[in-house]
């Protein structure tokens, strides 16, 4: 593990990592801020935060502004990247397939198979290493913004017991029912729809064995609403399953970090909630 | 006047916006965030934003985190461009002279003197544009950051009655004694020592006709502190003169805006104090 740059900020510290991931097989980069209690080795919880289309950690980490709130409420959040990358990684020329566009799965495809295995590094490999280097605690909470806010729900839904909180900005609600999702499920995990509804969040929360509040904010000016998100997919679903789910829309909002960063205080403080003791 | 694109963000909204300059006779742009009770049609003070070498509006409008404090206080930001643009502009190779380096000085020597009048741009030009179009007072305060700090210090203690409250994030504080200031003032106003003086707030300040109380925040980790930054200077320029000055200096913070992130809702309530009435 490599510590390329570092910021103080907030009283506490914005960290840039690299390091080899087993999961991926290629060097991946993530940002990590440590409130100023874990600076002083205080072990402090962690909120996970995953990005969207086309997006590395930098986009959150410089345009989110959740640090004040982190920074508030004594949290760690870690950014890890949407997906490997490099020459030896496979790509492919539409935005929302390949690198920059993982979809927080293990493909199961050639080519993507051999490194696009996002599931096991955010999962495991990434916690594992956050939670063997910095001084974090064993309480964990996800979130994310549209692809990564698919990926907040899907792991969360998938994995119970590893997050003790989830919330979403702008998710993609119901990947197996949206143009990106069938494209980048279709090329990761083949074309059988049932390994898509693996990891749609709609699905996922009706056999749910946890019962997980979500939070999920949504604008209803974001030009990806109606064709890619479909929050009302979800909407549904917690309603026939009584799952539990706060879905606030949001008048006038879009689908950019201007939305993102005028909401993160209230995420931050959901996970907080649940994370601080 | 043309609005280039618009985000709803903090219960306000903020706007990109393009117009034919007649200070710098090209388009120009700038971004300015008006807060609910501005949309609502209440003429609400404004907060001018000086940016710093190398950027355009846009580093400031996603990486500050400015907004949200805004709309707690009620005040319009305004960030202009750092100097005019285009094919038709000068330019030079060093990243501290010409586009993208406009020093906020009107230029005297050609090639720049055609389009560098950076200082009746956003003294004069700007201020009645927003005025005239937008709900705002002319209660004016006016910040930056870097070379844009500077710009804020100099165009206040130039200006005597124009600005209500003047701050600096990590300014220039003394133009004629840096090693950018000497090469950009250089460029723009010639080799004349005492026209190089005119725009230096370390020596302004010791004639200014108003005692404008001036708030600086400076990380002690900046890596121009010492070459090209020099607040002591103005330090001591501010104490011969019996000019208020609060510096303060940040210990572990550098020059990023991970710094004005951490510092600019003190900046932002230090404005309102003077232009909220």
């Amino acid at each position: 593990m490599e510590t390329i740059k570092t910021h103080r900020t907030f009283g506490g510290e914005l960290r840039y990592v690299r390091h080899d991931s087993s999961a991926c097989r290629v060097p991946m980069e993530f940002t990590i801020f440590l409130p100023e209690a874990a600076l002083r080795g205080e072990k402090r919880p962690v909120l996970y935060f995953l990005s969207g289309l086309t997006c590395t950690a930098e986009n959150f980490t410089v345009k989110a502004g959740a640090y004040r709130y982190a920074a508030e409420h004594g949290l760690v959040i870690v950014a890890p990247d949407t997906s490997p990358r490099g020459d030896g990684v496979a790509n492919d020329e539409r935005y929302f397939v390949g690198q920059g566009a993982g979809f927080y799965v293990n493909a199961t495809e050639a080519p993507w198979s051999a490194h696009f295995r996002m599931e096991d590094y955010v999962v495991r490999e990434l916690p594992s290493l956050v939670e063997a280097e910095f001084p974090v605690t064993s309480a964990r909470g996800i979130t994310g913004h549209s692809m990564g806010g698919h990926g907040a729900l899907v792991l969360a839904l998938r994995h119970p017991g590893t997050y003790r909180s989830v919330s979403a900005f702008s998710p993609i609600a119901s990947a197996s029912n949206c143009p990106w999702g069938r494209a980048a499920l279709g090329a990761y995990l083949g074309d059988d729809v049932e390994a898509h509804r693996a990891y749609d969040a709609a699905v996922l929360v009706e056999k749910a064995e946890e019962r997980l509040p979500i939070l999920v904010d949504q604008g209803t000016a974001d030009e990806f609403l109606a064709d890619q998100l479909k929050p009302e997919l979800l909407r549904e679903a917690c309603a026939r399953a009584g799952h539990p789910l706060e879905l606030r829309m949001r008048e006038g909002y879009d689908h950019s970090y201007f939305f993102v960063s005028t909401f993160i205080g209230e995420h931050v403080a959901h996970h907080a909630q649940a994370l601080v003791s």
